[in-house]
């Protein structure tokens, strides 16, 4: 029986290694090259491993997540890579080194964004059969990624948080700028993972509850990381949010109200978390996501 | 029987047509309204009406190569924008109206330019099925998409295309960008309609030399076209690779040279729609697209 963190390096370590076969560097291509450079960031790939650990605890083979896992992970990439950019966030540090654009030029930050979405798309269609996804599944996943990286979910949370510090922003704006921009991401991981593992539609949408979940309180955590944390801590510029006049959850419900609201939905996400045979990574995951170290 | 303009009328109808249901206006969106600005802002539609007219001639129902014959303007939509970026081209100017970023701002801009890929994907995934796409057919139809559009097709394009000022530009450097840059979403094109007809792997690829051949003649004739329009005939600025100081065909062949390779490649393409039942249309718009008004 593995440990938790045992078990979590397991996972992360095959969505690393994974990156070699879908995104093998080409050396005479500066975009590839740039795409490694951010995808192999290193980060503590949350997205890829709660696909696994869905395709798991809905019994699934997790080599058959493992596409969809490492597809998640490129368009979380792709997403940090054009948020960066001067023209949105003007971001130079992003898990503590220089942002793509800082080293290869804002044009090839631009094409490598976009080149990672592309992969993403690509990994899935060349490896899905390879690894255990028949058609149906592949359609299937290939459908989930593209609805939580389009207009239902990050491009619109992007849109909705740029206009953030020019409207009055009420507690429902701002969950649904977190369900878009964050939770989106985080239970299309959930579900790919269950689609993996073959799981009927219903454990599919309880996946969906979940992430969703998880997702909310995530983000308020990172509001609040936002408020007290050092760059050395974060690994990237704190105080963000409030230099740029944006309203967080902090804001509007207090750092002890943010902080209770976390507490509730990570209550939410464990109750889903219920009545599966071996859900105890999975809980352990889902508490350790929701109090980030601060 | 219809004339060619009376044709090319129809299958153009028919795409505009499609777009209010693939991507129809949400009045609460800035983001499906900055996508449509530009995937409405007229054009030729040349590469879903090559798609269309490619699924007709192999005898297929023209209606089942829709869906992807969207998802290609969608797709070279989507290039335009980040092309016209200030951080690539820095265009103000395309089809006669200010670009995208000149009316809704960089952020916007970036993150519609995605929209509209990410919507060519699902156009696939969500209507393919309901315009008669097998689940093996719509996983094809995304795997041509892919690639024309990722490290093998546009995005690769773009960096070499870039990298042209920098670098000393042979023919073959060049053609590899053209293949890259333009070909590759020409020959996509042809090829969805293919697939939509349900043509088999020899018959692809033909539809796929066809494009090459089109696409590089196309090119040429582009670069022909910067050298001797005006911004009115062009309906963009002219003179930009100049400016750039960009090699392109006119410099290593001369004016000459370059039509003269125009011309045998447009031969080339015509000879491979021989032994087609009804090849009289593409063949007609094959000449023309490579001898376009000047």
């Amino acid at each position: 029986m593995k440990t938790f963190d045992e078990q979590y390096g397991v996972y992360r370590e095959a969505v690393e290694a994974s990156f070699d076969v879908f995104l093998p560097q080409d050396p005479s291509s500066v975009l590839t090259e740039s795409m490694r450079y951010s995808l192999l960031a290193g980060g503590k790939r949350i997205r890829p491993v709660l696909a696994l650990a869905w395709c798991a605890l809905c019994g699934g083979d997790t080599r058959a997540a493992l596409p969809a896992a490492a597809a998640v992970e490129m368009i979380h990439t792709y997403s940090l890579i054009h948020d960066d950019l001067p023209c949105m966030d003007n971001d130079t540090l992003r898990r503590g080194r220089p942002t793509n654009h800082v080293i290869y030029g804002e044009a090839v930050a631009l094409l490598a964004g976009s080149g990672l979405y592309d992969k993403a798309m690509e990994t899935v269609l060349d490896f899905g059969a390879e690894y255990g996804l028949s058609d149906s599944q592949r359609l299937d996943s290939l459908k989930v990624l593209c609805s939580a990286s389009g207009l239902e979910g990050i491009l619109t949370g992007q849109v909705l948080d740029i206009k953030n510090s020019d409207v009055a922003v009420d507690r429902a704006y701002l969950e649904r700028v977190n369900d878009l921009k964050t939770a989106a991401m985080l239970s299309a991981s959930c579900v790919l993972g269950a689609v993996a593992a073959g799981a009927d539609a219903e454990t599919q949408a309880r996946a969906d509850a979940y992430g969703r979940a998880v997702g909310q309180a995530f983000q308020i955590r990172d509001d609040i990381l936002d408020v007290i944390s050092t760059p050395e801590t974060l690994g990237k510029t704190p105080g963000k949010d409030s230099v740029e006049n944006k309203t967080t959850f902090v804001d509007l419900l207090g750092m002890e109200g943010a902080q209770k609201e976390v507490l509730r939905l990570t209550e939410k996400a464990l109750s889903l978390l219920d009545g599966f045979e071996k859900p105890s990574f999975l809980k352990e995951l889902t508490e350790r996501m929701c109090g980030r170290e601060a």
